[in-house]
């Protein structure tokens, strides 16, 4: 659930993709209103390295099946426009 | 340039993305306000097939550099709000 994502949010995800989702670079995508099943589709492609990229497989490697679905939650919940 | 995106965006990727990347399924990202440099990566990714999606490896396959460029500054330019 989105409140169980807050955490690992703010406290890993937050450095590229901004606690709310909009992210710090043009190269890092925002992750805010994103759709929930493709953030959940996106962490296990990099947590199962069927999507190559370095800093996202480092990052989704030790996050488990609920954690996954906690944290596309809170992107998904977060409004892009605020 | 987003003007020259619009064209192929409304034509082809809005049946997946919407006309404005809000997209019509749960499994297919927003685009809508999505950083334009992510934008281009993943498409370049997709035709050059560093990135693995069937249905989107067909769809950036007959694009050039331009059209990635036009297409990401159009989608880049929605806003995810309205």
């Amino acid at each position: 659930d989105a409140a169980a994502g807050a955490a690992t949010a703010t406290g890993v995800c937050a450095t590229c993709h901004g606690a709310k989702g909009i992210s710090a670079a043009d190269t890092f995508p925002n992750l805010a209103g994103q759709k929930k099943s493709y953030l959940v589709g996106a962490l296990k492609a990099y947590r199962d390295k069927t999507r190559n990229n370095p800093m996202m497989n480092g990052m989704a490697a030790p996050l488990n099946d609920q954690q996954i679905e906690d944290l596309a939650a809170y992107y998904a919940s977060q409004k892009p426009c605020e």
